[in-house]
């Protein structure tokens, strides 16, 4: 069965994923800022108990930091199994569905976060996924819940539906066109965010962005599903127009770029990871674009690539720690290996 | 039967070709600079009239100005079977052999000009071919020829022997390491010369240089030979030596630009012509140093697409004339049906 992120979903031209995340803690422990560490494995402990018995959990991985290793801690991250925060925490455990598509870190910013993935863009059935799992939990955990302000979280931003909406998109022709910072400050108005998912300095490699809602008070699940579904869905009409407009009038320049890219990925003997976004971002527009096609037409999704050539996913392929240069040869040999092939 | 530039000579990992030119003059005419159009014609005439029955001639091609368009001439150019100087003068024909290593211009700056290449360092051979075709030529058209300063040539700078010798160098390692400007310098005081065959800007594209002798006078052919032949071997030398040390101390990042190289050489879409000669130089360093291999081991020249992504090569290929876009869309399509396979 296949990731979210081995599949292109629907608008999978520009949008990679939708996610909902649910933020949830125990009204019996402490909150995780003042969890001391005794009562952080207690609160872990309890909770993976309870769930590992559940018919829903029958699936899952259950996973304790205590008993990984950094660089796997490292590569579920980067697969976004869990969260930069989890991996900041020294005690931390959680679940995770053999799909990798849904998610539940225990001990997070919260006691609990529920996260569920769906590729493209699909926020329905990524909220359905999250809310059953949450109203499994909540049967066999007791939830710190307030009548008046919802569900109670650490940050005072996650209250109330304790729930981050986010789609990840690609938006290629819109960077080249310097629309993205005008796009973002627009989208702040709706009470959203957008942030490069993969950085160079204050610029994107990769041409990756994160839409997420802000507020999480005062508004129903479904408004807020519905707020960002709506906006997510002009940036993709921009996206298109934009796209279109590259197709229609620099046609040779645009595909001599993705051949060139596609050349370079193909032959290149060491690859910086803001290089290999870069040239990886460039293979994706082709292919969502049919510019390049592979030859049984087979749907490549190449957002797995732009994970796979992550350093925590190399050094686990390696089996070793590798120095900036070794990473960087393990790279251009992980994408040579996993590159479809192109007409 | 190969041409020159389709073949790898010996020393070929540096030495492109080995070249002889011979300057001759009618004694019966005036020189070029001061043949009107009229006795130019009848000069190239009765040249030609004579010349096209030797059997040394048979199966030579005989071409006129007249009846070539301007993309031949062009190409021919390209190709080094006529020089620059002939392809200004508005009447002029000439001979070439059918493997076109050896040519014998009429009406260039000399009434004759007669020129031999081989493939890589093999100087004598070009001589001898030079000397063979200058005696049967001399044997039938009255040379103009002093016995104290030896043959006259329109410029003084060809008097005596008015033999030009060239080694054609592909010096990438001393073009990295900025050595070139003190070697054109250092070979000035050995009576030599150097110069870049394809410049951008005062920059050389494609890391080829030529090396000649500039003075003529005074000494014999055989010592005019062996001074360039011991001097071209010492940069020869330098040149090995940058290349190990560069294969030695930078082994991935040399592989690493050689197989990029490679990979936009067969995908882009559109290469201007100081872009493929670049990527090409990188492309010939990688087979002469076998750092990249053909998988027959078939020993490719890879000059021989220089020669063909200039312009007119291009434009003869493509039947009509072509804007510069067109032009690289086209040089892009040469490279990759041409382009050798490497494993």
């Amino acid at each position: 069965m296949l990731r979210w992120f081995e599949q292109n979903g629907p608008e999978g031209d520009v949008v990679i994923s939708s996610r909902v995340r649910l933020a949830r803690n125990l009204k019996d422990y402490n909150f995780s800022l003042k969890l001391d560490t005794p009562d952080a494995h207690k609160m872990i402990g309890e909770a993976a108990q309870k769930l590992r018995v559940l018919p829903e959990f029958k699936d899952f991985h259950e996973y304790h930091f205590e008993n990984l290793e950094e660089v796997q801690r490292e590569a579920m991250k980067e697969r976004h199994v869990i969260s930069p925060f989890l991996l900041s925490q020294s005690v931390a455990g959680g679940f995770v569905s053999s799909n990798e598509d849904l998610s539940i870190m225990l001990n997070e910013e919260d006691h609990i976060r529920i996260q569920a993935y769906r590729a493209g863009m699909d926020m329905e059935r990524a909220y359905e996924a999250a809310d059953h799992i949450d109203d499994c939990i909540g049967a066999v955990l007791p939830y710190a819940y307030d009548t008046q302000y919802g569900y109670l979280t650490t940050c005072p931003s996650n209250v109330g539906t304790g729930m981050r909406v986010s789609y990840m998109c690609h938006l290629p022709a819109l960077a080249w066109n310097n629309k993205i910072q005008g796009i973002a400050a627009e989208i702040g108005r709706f009470g959203l965010v957008m942030h490069s998912v993969y950085s160079d300095g204050n610029k994107s490699a990769g041409d990756i962005y994160q839409i997420s809602n802000q507020i999480t008070l005062g508004v129903t699940e479904k408004e807020l599903i519905e707020n960002i579904t709506n906006i997510v869905q002009q940036i993709v009409t921009q996206e298109r127009i934009l796209r279109n407009r590259l197709k229609e009038k620099q046609k040779i320049s645009v595909l001599d770029g993705i051949y060139r890219s596609y050349g370079i990925l193909k032959y290149a003997r060491k690859v910086s990871l803001k290089d290999g976004l870069v040239l990886l971002s460039q293979l994706r527009l082709g292919l969502a674009e049919g510019l390049v096609k592979t030859p049984d037409e087979r749907d490549y999704a190449i957002y797995q690539l732009m994970i796979g050539i992550q350093p925590g996913n190399l050094e686990m392929l390696a089996s070793q720690e590798l120095t900036e240069e070794e990473t960087d040869v393990m790279r251009a040999q992980f994408i040579r290996e996993n590159l479809p092939s192109i007409e």
